[in-house]
């Protein structure tokens, strides 16, 4: 696995992984241009590809069909240096006519979370990582927290 | 700090951070289309990203003049579930005028990598990460690995 970085100027940089570009730059706000985004949120944009990819390929597997799916997170970072995350929320979107299925989405989530997702293990050893899950906009509890 | 993700097709998925959209898919040796990279070689290159930024927001309160700054990092995943990063080799790679201000590009990256960058913080709870710097195509030893 790998990516490089060139530097631009003032805080904005150009990386490439497997082959496609990807912006980065501060915020207005803090000086730079926001001709991308800030490099440690790329961390939850990991997660929800990461854990998004496992239960979408679980679904197809459970032939599971859904309307849609999507996923979010957030978290706050420490106060002090190094700014690392808080505990992370992560949501799980869906929607369609799956009512039947709420404890085989519950699974591949929790298979995604437990067993799959290397993105969430490796998060997991800075921060908690707390699933919520929502299904046709009502939420189902997810019993797996701890 | 948030992130969002819907899921398109297959193990497409598109992204939002920081108000910029961001591709993500599987490889076509994977089943893929390769729409975007892979959401786990995000975290390497979130990694380039605020380092990089440190470096260069430290160099720049240095008065250190280079011609160019760019970094590349690389790493394996393990074998069993959940794969997770092995050790990161982390490359700096300064060129320009630059021979007589070696220690405080050193001191540039010590502060990085120990104080300031929260995700190596991060990954540093899971992998070792391994600096190498060069600089005019010449390596230089970082005498803070261990």
């Amino acid at each position: 696995m790998y990516s490089k970085a060139k530097w631009n100027e003032n805080l904005s940089f150009t990386a490439e992984l497997d082959g496609h570009t990807i912006e980065l730059d501060t915020s207005i706000e803090n000086g730079g241009k926001n001709l991308g985004p800030r490099p440690k949120g790329l961390m939850l944009t990991a997660l929800l590809g990461c854990t998004g990819m496992d239960v979408a390929s679980l679904m197809k597997k459970m032939k599971i069909t859904v309307e849609s799916f999507s996923l979010d997170c957030t978290t706050e970072t420490t106060d002090e240096h190094p700014k690392v995350f808080k505990d992370i929320i992560l949501n799980y979107y869906f929607t369609g006519d799956i009512e039947d299925r709420v404890s085989d989405i519950i699974k591949a989530i929790k298979l995604s979370q437990e067993k799959y997702c290397g993105v969430s293990a490796m998060l997991k050893k800075n921060s908690k990582i707390i699933v919520k899950l929502f299904i046709n906009n009502k939420e189902i509890e997810y019993p797996y927290n701890i």
